[in-house]
C-alpha cells in the first residue's frame, strides 16, 4: 500500500477503505507518512468529502492510536458529555453534578480554554487546590465512589487526532464536517463511556455559526457515535448571546452553583436541564424525558446536586467550602457598570466579541501558554428581548485594571445593538438528534 | 501575508495575486514555507484551477527563483524546441542541424529520459566523447559559432519548479493543465530563448492520453509564452505509435542521421519539416512555411543539416567521423526477428509498451539513478495500417541478453493488434497552435 495510492483515490473521488485509514493513520502518527502527504490528502477530503464509513473509520483509527480507556471495571452506564464551546459555558459545572447525584456514572475528559471560549479546566481551578491532574487510577476510583470524575486531556489520548489536528490548522483544511466530527469523536470514543451526549453550540459565539452546519455536525457526529456502539445524542443550542449571565471564570463558577441552588438563569438553567435529561435517559437512569427532569429538579430542590459538587471538589483536591460559600472566591478589584447608550429592546449581542473582551480582561488565554487571572469578566444584566432605558445597567465589567476595563467597555457597548420594536426571543434548545 | 491565508483563499476558489504567488515561490523554495503548506495549495489549485494570469504568475516566479540566462549578446533570434516526451523521439538530433544550417540560433537545455520516454542528452552520448556538461560560456560560444549548443538542465535554473515537481509527483498534485505548462514553461523562460516552437505529443505513448488534454495544455503554454514576451508555438503531434521505426539510444541517433541524409521515415520527417518551419518563421528566419520548407529540404539535399551535426557533436567533444559513418555507433549482439502472428492490417501499437520493451532490455531507466545500455531497443519493420502477412517481420529486438529479449518478445506481440479490414492512418500533425 503506497500512500500515493491513497491520496490519488481520494482527490479522484472514490472512497477509502478500512485498511487505507488504517495505513494512513498509522503511518502519519508514526512518522512514516510525512505532513506533506497528510495535508494533501487532507485538503482532497476538503474537497471531495467522506462518506459515512469513512468517516467511522477514520476515527476509529484515531481513538485506536493511543491508549483506550477501559472503563468496565465501574459499574453502570457511564455517560460523558462534550461542549463544541461557547461564551459562558459553565455547564459542565452544573450539569456533572445534577446527573450523578441522580446516579449517572461521569468520567470526563476536559480541555482548557482556548481564544474566546472558556474551559471547564479553568473554571473548575477557581477551587483552591482542585486539579485535574490525577492519575488513571484515581480517576477511575472517584467515579466509582462518588459518580463523578474530571481530567486533563492526555497526551496518550488519540494522539494521531491531536497530530492530525495541528497539521489541519495550519493547512487550512480544518473546515470539513467529517474531519470535526472524527476528531471530536475519536477522543470521545478513547474515553470509554458507554453513552455521550453532545451540546453542539450554535450562532455568534459558536465555532458553528450557522444552524445548517450545526446540524450537519451534530448528525456526523451522532452517526459515529452509533455506528461504534456508543449510544450517542445531540443537543443543539443557542450560542447567539452568552450562555447566562456570567462570562469568566469564578464569575461562571458562581452562576453554576446559583443553578443547582434552583437560582439561576432561565436560558441556563433550561439547557441543563435538557442535557441532563438526554444523559440519564441515555444512560438508562430514566425512561423518558418528563421522569428525568422531575428527578433533576428533586435533586436540586433537594441540595443534593450541589452536595455532590462539593464532594467532587474535595475529591479532587479542591476546598469544598466553597462551594457553600461562593463569596470566598476570587474577586476582581473593579466593578464597572456598563450603561444602555439609549432606550429600546436589546436585538443583539455579538457573542465572541463578549468572549474576546473577557481575553481582554485577562480570563481567557491567547496563546497555549497564556497565564489566566480567575477573577475578571464580564456580568451581563440584560440580554437579548430585554427593554432598557438609556442609563440603565446592561452589564457589569469585573476587573483588576482600569486600562483594561476601558478596552473592554469600548469593545463591549459596539458589541450590543439594539431596535425600537419588542425583539422575539427564541428557545435555548434548538434541536435535539439521536434517540 | 501568511502562508495558510493564501492556502484557504485558493481552497475558497478566489484567484491569487501577482504578490500571492510569488511569495509562495520565495518562501517555498528558500524553506520558510514547509512542504506540508505547499502541497495542500497545490492540492486546492487542483481542485480549484489556475486562471491565465495566475499561471503566468507562477511561471515567471519559478523562472525567477535561480539564474536566468541572458543570451542577449548572441546575434540573431535565439529559438527554443521543447517536446513533451514520447517513444522513439529522437527529434531534436534532426530537427535542431536543420534549422541551425538555416541560421537559426538554437540554445537548448535537454534532459536525461526517465521511464518509457528517452532523452536528448543519453542519445547524443552515442558519440564518444560527446558532453552536455558544459559551463555556460562555453555553451554561449558555440550557439554564437556553429549555431547551436546543448546543455544539460542545471540545478541553478528553475530551482523553485524543480522543488515543486518533486513534491507535486509524491502528492498526486501533479495533473493539472495550468501546474504542467508552468512547470515545463519556466524552465523554458529562464533559458533565454526569443521564440519557443512546443512539440506536443498526444496518445498512448504520450504524457496526454487525449486529444483533449493535449490541446488543453499546448493552450495554457503557448498563453504563457506570449503572455510572457516569447514568440511560442505549439504543433500536437501524434504518439499513439512510436515516431519512426527506432525505439533506443544509438539506434535512434542512427535514424536521425539517415533522416538529415533524406533518407528517413515519412513520419518524422515530416514532423521535423513541420516544426522546423515553425522555428524558422518564429525567429524570422522565413516569412512563410512553403519558404522555411523549402530551406529546410535544400540543407537536407546539399548535406549542410548532416555538415551541421558533425559541427556540434565536434564542439561538444564528441568524434564527428561517427555522423558520416553512423555503423560505428556502439550495436547490440543480438538481433531477433519479431513475426506477425496472423495475417492482417496493423491497427495499433500500444506505444508506451514498446517504451517499456525498450526500458527492459536496459535501454531506459527506471530510477534517476540507472545506467543505461546505449545499444539496445526495438527497431520496427511495420507500422500502423501496413498489412503483414503471417511470419512477417514486425520489427527487430536489438538486445545484450537471451533472457530480456524474450521477455521483451512477448510483450511486444502483445502491444501489436491487428485487423481484417484496411486502417486508415491519420496525419502524424494534429494541430498547431499560435501564429
Amino acid at each position: 500500500m503506497r500512500m500515493y495510492d491513497i491520496i490519488k483515490k481520494k482527490r479522484d473521488g472514490f472512497s477509502l477503505t478500512k485498511e487505507e485509514i488504517d495505513f494512513f493513520v498509522k503511518g502519519f502518527n508514526d512518522g512514516s507518512i510525512p505532513d506533506y502527504q497528510a495535508s494533501a490528502l487532507m485538503m482532497a477530503i476538503f474537497f471531495n468529502k467522506m462518506n459515512e464509513e469513512e468517516t467511522l473509520n477514520l476515527t476509529l483509527a484515531m481513538a485506536n492510536s493511543g491508549e483506550m480507556l477501559d472503563l468496565s471495571g465501574i459499574d453502570g452506564v457511564k455517560v460523558d458529555k462534550h461542549s463544541t464551546g461557547g461564551v459562558g459555558d459553565k455547564t459542565s459545572l452544573s450539569l456533572i453534578p445534577m446527573v450523578a447525584s441522580c446516579g449517572v456514572k461521569v468520567a470526563k475528559m476536559s480541555g482548557r480554554g482556548l481564544g474566546h471560549t472558556g474551559g471547564t479546566i479553568d473554571k473548575l481551578e477557581s477551587f483552591p487546590g482542585f486539579s485535574t491532574d490525577i492519575p488513571v487510577d484515581k480517576f477511575e476510583k472517584n467515579v466509582k465512589e462518588i459518580g463523578i470524575s474530571i481530567m486533563g486531556q492526555t497526551k496518550e489520548l488519540a494522539p494521531a487526532d491531536k497530530k492530525l489536528y495541528a497539521l489541519r490548522d495550519i493547512t487550512a483544511t480544518v473546515d470539513n464536517m467529517s474531519l470535526i466530527a472524527s476528531s471530536i469523536m475519536s477522543k470521545k470514543l478513547a474515553a470509554g463511556a458507554d453513552a455521550i451526549v453532545l451540546d453542539v453550540k450554535t450562532g455568534s459565539g459558536a465555532f458553528m455559526k450557522t444552524m445548517e452546519d450545526s446540524l450537519a455536525l451534530a448528525n456526523e457526529m451522532v452517526k459515529i457515535g452509533n455506528n461504534a456502539g456508543r449510544k450517542t445524542i445531540a443537543v443543539v443550542s443557542d450560542m447567539d448571546e452568552p450562555l447566562g449571565f456570567a462570562v469568566g471564570n469564578a464569575l461562571e463558577v458562581k452562576e453554576a452553583i446559583a443553578t443547582l441552588k434552583g437560582e439561576g438563569p432561565a436560558d441556563f438553567t433550561r439547557l441543563c436541564m435538557v442535557l441532563g435529561a438526554k444523559m440519564l435517559c441515555a444512560g438508562g437512569y430514566a425512561k423518558s424525558d418528563e421522569e428525568a427532569e422531575s428527578k433533576l429538579s428533586d435533586a436540586i430542590k433537594s441540595g443534593r446536586a450541589l452536595d455532590k459538587l462539593a464532594e467532587f471538589v474535595k475529591a479532587q483536591g479542591g476546598d469544598p467550602d466553597y462551594v457553600y460559600n461562593p463569596d470566598k472566591l476570587c474577586e476582581a478589584s473593579l466593578k464597572i457598570p456598563v450603561k444602555a447608550p439609549r432606550d429600546g429592546y436589546i436585538s443583539g449581542i455579538i457573542c465572541d466579541e463578549v468572549g474576546n473582551c473577557s481575553v481582554i480582561l485577562g480570563g481567557g488565554r491567547e496563546t497555549k501558554e497564556s497565564s489566566i487571572d480567575l477573577s475578571v469578566g464580564i456580568v451581563l444584566s440584560k440580554k437579548v428581548g430585554d427593554y432598557v432605558k438609556a442609563g440603565d445597567e446592561i452589564a457589569v465589567i469585573h476587573a483588576n485594571s482600569e486600562k483594561k476595563a476601558e478596552e473592554c467597555m469600548n469593545r463591549l457597548l459596539k458589541a450590543y445593538s439594539f431596535s425600537n420594536d419588542p425583539v422575539k426571543k427564541g428557545d435555548i434548545i434548538k434541536k435535539v438528534i439521536g434517540m
